[in-house]
């Protein structure tokens, strides 16, 4: 077994704090890395603090990870010891349903596994994220980094950039297009980025005043503080597409007015309460709602590639292991622009 | 002017009650019809008692009508006099929009005008429906009528019909695939022929063990007792398209789980409240939750000709006009098989 250490949280209502564990002997297929960088995502606090239910503790968070390849199996054929790799959701799949064959792993029909809180595809060997020192995967869940990146910034493109990238490739945004994004977090910055660079004219629905020049910056064409009314009016059956990117509770069908005839809104984050969504706002225009869950591992390198040859990274703040309860406290109060990215370095031995 | 006459709402709280009119004189673009056959959509009801808001009175419902053409302005190309044609629920529209110029008049973006309950363009003149001896309609919103079909079990394809048909060909149903009806009613029971005569494995859910003979006699390959959890489970993740034509308040969310990846539960009635939707429904599968509206003028008047080679029509309980406040009761108690049509004989001069 390999020794591992990291930070772990013991229970739901405790702290994360420092952790031993193992992980298992690399396969012929896998790879042990060093994981340099780890992102912060709202997610881990979730799970941390068993919100959405079935948390499995000690649990060691993170799934937004760039590492330096320390060993191959001898079939690893992506890399060689030295290479940076990433780590992104999902370290397994049954690899066989119709869904993995299509490569779209998260939407696997026997169950994905999660690169933490999770099992094995066995049922009983846990999963343990990013938030330590070194990691064991399966290539196939690896992922190769644009060698032009700076790797902190590179980390959250695993969870934020591909679960903004894919919806909007999905549903074919394209130059002429008019793109609404709400909300201005993790996930939505990355959207701005993404839109933008598909061509789109992107306007950002925002609650802060104090957010629209950084919007702006980002690549937004307009941004539209969503408490004015008659701000939203302008925007009327206008927009081809809407990303939510926002999970706490807010009522949709104001926004679901602003999308045109044919369009979609699509939801990526899981708010604490259901969508109330007025079937007229659907019927009346031809609208769709529809949900999108991160991405496969092809298109998860395709937004690599593509964030490489178009220069996108996310814009983050990097921390050391010790402040990540802080972190996570200052996530919650949206207090960072716009990911925490924990400098593994700061992990002592 | 031309004088009408037909049954009418004179408030949202009295019975249908012989009517006195007038319709416009025909323009030289302009269709007049004997009204033969009216359908009694769900809708006539809930418009004739004020409740979606906005009734105008006296109404004379009736949006699902066949007749014959009693005079023809100089410039009508489609019809002669003694020629069979129909009216569905548009009588206009600005004809100049994006929606008008795609043949989705009903999408207008400038509003379209209701066949009755709604005012022409000029904003003023009033519009009577169906339930009535004539009708003055411009031709760009009167349908052919295939010869081979009996009339009185065409008049519903102009609402039911097309409203289901639209959008099993919007979302493109197709051999191969499995189809979901929720409902089995006027709208359902045409949504299952038309979902066998595309070739699609229709799975009918209804709350009724009574209707499950008639729904396999329809053409549905399945029934399921919607209250019956084991049953439905055997579907989870498997439906390709679901079709919800039930317009009282259900919860969507058990059926959501029945459609699989990437596919679409499409509502096609207005429920007295919203829908709630939990949003892992949609983004564990990528799922879509869209509305659909009736049909625009080419793709009604292909349904038409559709039903015309496949010998599909409605199945119908026709009726004398003085039965019509007994067919609404009847209607809103599901105690018909499957719509009510009007046989306008009946109206006396």
């Amino acid at each position: 077994m390999i020794k591992s250490h990291g930070y772990a949280a013991q229970s739901s209502h405790t702290a994360l704090q420092p952790f031993q564990f193992e992980r298992r002997e690399p396969r012929e297929q896998d790879v042990l890395m060093e994981i340099l960088y780890c992102g912060v995502c709202h997610s881990d606090i979730h799970q941390a603090r068993n919100e959405w239910g079935g948390a499995i503790f000690p649990m060691v968070p993170g799934h937004e990870i760039v590492g330096k390849v320390l060993q191959v199996g001898a079939k690893v054929k992506k890399f060689k010891v030295g290479d940076i790799a990433a780590v992104g959701c999902l370290v397994g799949s049954c690899r066989d349903c119709s869904s993995c064959k299509k490569g779209l792993e998260q939407y696997c029909e026997n169950g994905f596994v999660g690169t933490y809180n999770s099992y094995e595809k066995d049922g009983k060997t846990r999963t343990y994220g990013g938030y330590s020192n070194n990691i064991v995967v399966d290539e196939a869940f690896t992922l190769k980094v644009p060698t032009n990146l700076e790797l902190s910034k590179v980390a959250p493109l695993l969870c934020a950039g591909i679960t903004t990238y894919s919806p909007l490739r999905h549903w074919q945004v394209k130059p002429g297009q008019k793109v609404g994004v709400i909300g201005l977090g993790g996930l939505g910055h990355m959207a701005v980025k993404f839109g933008h660079a598909f061509g789109a004219h992107v306007v950002v629905f925002t609650t802060s005043p104090n957010k629209v020049e950084d919007a702006l910056r980002l690549g937004a064409n307009e941004v539209v503080i969503s408490k004015n009314a008659n701000e939203m009016k302008k925007h009327l059956n206008s927009l081809d597409f809407i990303l939510n990117t926002v999970s706490a509770p807010i009522d949709l069908n104001p926004y679901l007015e602003l999308v045109k005839q044919d369009g979609v809104m699509v939801v990526v984050g899981v708010a604490p309460e259901p969508s109330t969504i007025q079937q007229t706002n659907l019927i009346f225009k031809r609208r769709s709602f529809a949900g999108s869950l991160i991405g496969g591992l092809p298109e998860t390198q395709e937004m690599l590639d593509f964030c490489g040859k178009n220069n996108i990274t996310c814009d983050v703040e990097v921390i050391p292991i010790e402040k990540i309860n802080e972190a996570f406290e200052r996530t919650i109060k949206s207090d960072v622009k716009y990911r925490f990215v924990i400098d593994m370095k700061s992990l002592k031995a």
